[in-house]
């Protein structure tokens, strides 16, 4: 019963193993109580001490800046969607938003904007199948637009941003969903910054955002009040019942983030685990195609093809047979995807990174 | 670590201990994958299966006519209200809408509403602190309104309608957040019916709603996709990734119900668990004050005062020392709650019984 895939599905995602214990264990007795997590009230002291810690291993862990906000809400990256442009698009007259299309997620985010103001996409890799991060001229930087918005990493096409743009005056909005606690991030430089919980923070149905406090309180009124950021800052996001389970494990991961060592050490790791799958796909360059420009290489996703699509299906199903678990590539893009989250161990990088290896020798 | 307690809280609550020991069981190798069941993709086959019975649960258990379909969205009741409105306001050109105001949750209802068109408060017991459901009177049915909402059972105050009204053409939307699947309802009766699925259907972040399909497709243009009825009936709710965790526990509930003997023994079970209380109750009629009338009492919270708050407050605690937990009254209403769903064992109601009995003749 505890034998473990390595498993590389794009999200909701592979957990540390310790975290998942942690919550088997205690799952019929949580803090004492003689209840489950999930059947306690989230107004109780206890279950108020664990949104506490979420809030304070957040700040610790990303150095936020004490002039920014933490909102955890229903929902995940497409919610947050909505929650970006309704909460920001009238900070500016205009409202108007700025979006750059680096994938598909880029592109949903933007059409949800258009619902609520004028949207103008300012860059795109469109054209070349986003296999990069597009060039931003800041010529387009539009002193009326209310946020430039941008997907900081791409999971479907395995690229991310390896630096942020200078936006000037024209506040950043970062969709982190599939890195946020995966490295280091210099939140000072978004006016928002926002992830759905389901990759590096635990289980679905939740996300968090960090918005710069001199940008709440001017959301449109037609703003649901569950996705409001300024109410969810106010009440440490217990405007309702929350997501007590997904902010229950956000906890669990936050704390085996800091036992480990912090984002530098995760952040260590995590270059680790990359140049082992991205090394051996380069071993065999005839052979495996990334998707991604070299420069622009994720290291979340990584995503490739062989030279065959028949090669492809071999090299998902033969992997799956031994234990490499949810390597297909997403159906609009095809060929192969292995995303390796935090709760990704090391082993499971050198066993990819040996069936590339092996299934290049034997169908190269 | 098996203790477990009598757990009365309002929600999230109290869980059928076989399902929560099958989630423990299968933690850490879901339908036999290796993974979790909160790490896998809310796209494969397994997961699928599950939101699709839990549909098809659904459509059993409370006998769901064919012309309703089935949505399961982020956020409890509260991002409900939010959806009702923005989903059917705009069904009729006037875009009003009719609340009866039965308590708490009703109020804050109609204020979501009310950001996207005209709400009238047709009816309302606030005159009496919400002690009863009010009487609607036929002539405030105003035939050019969207819809007409209620809130089948009010968990505050420990109401509910014990039958619904007659709207004539006026399609009736009911909140039944804190009574969903704890008795047979008349789904047809409704336009709309929808709850939170944390009190009879598993753990918070997910709601459910029952849609009559001629309402579909009329949402507003500014509804965020993730809260579009239309666009998560057509996607089996999974438009973006679902809170995983809590469709795999409704599922567990809702077998628990299927095997228990359906929602008429579920009722007939809580009717025996609210017979116990409201009797011991009304057993001491001079020392208790239930705060419902007698013919709109619900069978879900149940609501009540001794003659001092000091006493409450000992009820509370002595209650609580004896694992009798979490009875305290809602702090808009003082005095002792206590609510017994689904999850609640005849011998918690039992347990309440007697110390109603015990704590009056001892302070009586």
């Amino acid at each position: 019963m505890n034998r473990r895939v390595f498993n590389f599905t794009a999200g909701p995602s592979m957990l540390p193993l310790p975290v998942l214990r942690r919550a088997q264990e205690e799952w019929l007795d949580f803090a004492g109580l003689g209840a489950s997590v999930i059947e306690i009230s989230h107004f109780t002291p206890e279950f108020k001490a664990v949104v506490y810690d979420v809030e304070a291993l957040l700040r610790e862990l990303l150095a936020i800046p004490p002039n920014y906000r933490i909102a955890l809400a229903h929902g995940g990256g497409a919610m947050g969607f909505s929650m970006v442009a309704l909460n920001l698009i009238a900070t500016r007259p205009a409202r108007k938003a700025l979006y750059v299309n680096s994938g598909y997620f880029s592109g949903r985010a933007a059409a949800e904007a258009s619902k609520y103001g004028t949207v103008v996409e300012v860059a795109s890799s469109e054209g070349s199948n986003f296999d990069r991060i597009p060039e931003l001229d800041a010529a387009r930087l539009d002193a009326d637009a209310s946020y430039l918005h941008i997907t900081t990493n791409n999971t479907m096409v395995g690229t991310r941003w390896h630096s942020f743009p200078d936006t000037g005056g024209v506040p950043l909005v970062g969709d982190a969903t599939s890195e946020l606690l995966s490295r280091p991030m210099d939140v000072s430089r978004f006016g928002v910054l926002y992830a759905g919980a389901q990759k590096n923070m635990g289980t679905s149905g939740l996300s968090v955002t960090l918005v710069r406090e001199d940008l709440l309180g001017r959301a449109l009124p037609i703003t649901p009040k569950m996705i409001n950021y300024d109410q969810l800052a106010r009440d440490h996001s217990l405007s309702n019942t929350t997501n007590t389970f997904a902010v229950y494990m956000a906890r669990g991961v936050l704390e085996w983030i800091k036992t480990s060592g912090g984002l530098a050490a995760i952040e260590a790791q995590n270059e680790r685990k990359a140049a082992l799958v991205y090394e051996a796909l380069d071993r065999h360059a005839g052979f495996y195609k990334p998707h991604a420009h070299p420069g622009h290489r994720s290291r979340m996703n990584f995503t490739f093809k062989t030279p065959t699509e028949a090669l492809d299906d071999a090299f998902v199903n033969e992997g799956n047979a031994e234990g490499l678990y949810a390597l297909r590539g997403h159906r609009m893009f095809g060929g192969i995807r292995a995303s390796l989250y935090n709760g990704m161990p090391i082993e499971g990088a050198r066993a990819l990174a040996g069936f590339i290896d092996e299934f290049a020798r034997r169908h190269g």
